[in-house]
């Protein structure tokens, strides 16, 4: 691995990247870092002291076939916000706050522009959730990968006092789902979205229903983080648990966290549903199951919030400028 | 993110996979998992108590164009003891004990089977190396991935005390370059190696340099890991810092903790070159220098240390049924 501190990313970026990504890597350290020492490692000190049995939450995640998208329109610089922004609501909703984040980023090619883009993307993520972005891996392997395409991965690590875990075990009959707006698809469904929109338009066309933007815009809106609304409802005390709308939609995800002998109602009437998911469903003919199971159709993030907390948690999002709905509850099984 | 807690890799792997390695993973767990809570990242509680200031060490590393001879072997079960043993390695030449690891498998077409093998991988190097396999996402891209290919990467997390961070701060003149086997290229090097292999054999092929092993064979011998002798330098207080030799050879990482104002010298005629480096140089008539920039030539590791600690260091490896030998010296630049 080359830690971002010392050399940018891998030998064969060449020098000309390495000098540009250096100030804009730096730009996220925080007072965590420990610059300037070490080679082949990344260090990173926490301040331990507001914890008594300071836990470590990871979580590695990749932006799946959501970067053909990228590809495709040529733009780079929203895939790597894409990735940190996952990792981070990933160990957000465990009650966590980001420490560092480290990339890998494989390509057929490297062409230095576009891999400042990639970067890029993952500076400005890391700076808005005061995570510093410590390190990474770049190769070449232009015998897996097309020339002009890559994967990326990316790993995070933060830390939350142990007492303070959200995984669900607090989840009781009466609690309230409060749904979060999602910005898109996030990183979710793009095998079925690419079919289904790309067979019908090109990523520069504007259907009506897209309300001006083009087919490529839409489906490269950034899955947005959700870090301040979680930390405002924990420093509440408003929150039983967090549910992290990816892979699987609603029901697939909000399971995970309702304990055994309860379950969970969703009124999928409650919220409007945004035009790309619309739009998917009328040109695919995709069964109403498959889209809640494959899309997290407007609803990125949902807290189950006490029933007798509910106004206060409502409020408490408002405040930051937040639009949440109530969409459902826990009941019994 | 999956955690390998609940659920083994992602929803799409099917059940039978998830049901099949999760004693594999769980065999991985040291004291520090919290098994059997969170649902979207995993958790991981160090003892703190041993650390005045503990420092968090990370790295993220692939496996390079290594895994296209795995496809060509049809053998899985390597890979991912390369890229754990990769990582350990790259913490540990910090100073750093190695906590959890986790991974990112993205493929054409998940095959069950596939994915066990290589999860084997993980589990036999964390296991070796008292890492625990905490995670991992498994994605699927079928428009990325040929079918029957995957890529790998791995990031892991270690722990040190502060103040014992090696980072070449305490390299002086007079040091001595110890060297340490590797047991084949390691990870680096691929690219290269299979123009040349690859054009003049087949994998199956077995020249009589290789003295009975197939290039196949010679070429997945697995990256090891130097946990245990650099440990034991470091409990012998006998090194001012070690050198992890990846990309760039000997000379492009031993720089890496050389301070201003001093070199290093390196005899390369102090050790036998092993023949697998010897066939790739004399059928590929590549320039020597190229070969020492690319490969490291049959030493992985080197520790370098204080001249009048040599004889003690020496000692220390020789008890761990190591072959250590003397390679250079640290000399005013």
């Amino acid at each position: 691995m080359t830690t971002y501190r010392d050399a940018g990313v891998d030998i064969q970026a060449g020098e000309a990247l390495v000098e540009r990504i250096k100030p804009l890597v730096r730009s996220t350290f925080t007072s965590g870092v420990l610059a300037d020492i070490g080679a082949f490692g990344a260090f990173f000190a926490p301040d331990f002291s507001c914890f008594r049995q300071p836990v470590l939450v990871a979580s590695v995640d990749g932006v799946g076939t959501k970067l053909k998208v990228a590809f495709l329109m040529n733009r780079h610089d929203t895939v790597g916000q894409d990735l940190v922004n996952h990792c981070v609501n990933d160990i957000a909703v465990c009650g966590a706050q980001p420490l560092f984040f480290l990339d890998y980023l494989a390509t057929g090619r490297l062409r230095p522009e576009v891999a400042e883009e990639i970067i890029q993307g993952f500076v400005e993520a890391c700076k808005a959730n005061g995570c510093a972005l410590i390190g990474g891996e770049t190769a070449e392997m232009p015998d897996f990968y097309a020339p002009e395409e890559y994967d990326l991965a990316g790993m995070i690590v933060g830390i939350v006092e142990r007492e303070a875990i959200l995984d669900g075990r607090h989840v009781t009959d009466g609690d309230v789902l409060i749904g979060l707006p999602s910005t898109g698809l996030h990183t979710n469904g793009y095998s079925l979205a690419r079919k289904v929109l790309l067979s019908h338009f090109s990523v520069h066309d504007r259907p009506a229903l897209l309300g001006g933007a083009s087919v490529g815009e839409a489906l490269l809106a950034v899955h947005r983080s959700y870090l301040q609304p979680i930390r405002a409802l924990i420093d509440a005390a408003c929150v039983h648990a967090f549910v992290h709308v990816t892979g699987g939609g609603i029901p697939g995800n909000t399971v995970r966290v309702v304990p055994k002998g309860l379950r969970f109602e969703v009124d999928y009437t409650a919220w409007e549903r945004p035009p790309i998911f619309r739009l998917i469903q009328e040109l695919g003919q995709v069964p109403e199951d498959d889209m809640r199971r494959t899309f997290n159709l407007g609803i990125g993030l949902i807290a189950i919030v006490p029933a007798d907390r509910k106004a206060e948690a409502m409020a408490c999002l408002e405040a930051l400028g937040e639009h949440p709905v109530e969409i459902g509850k826990i009941v019994t099984a």
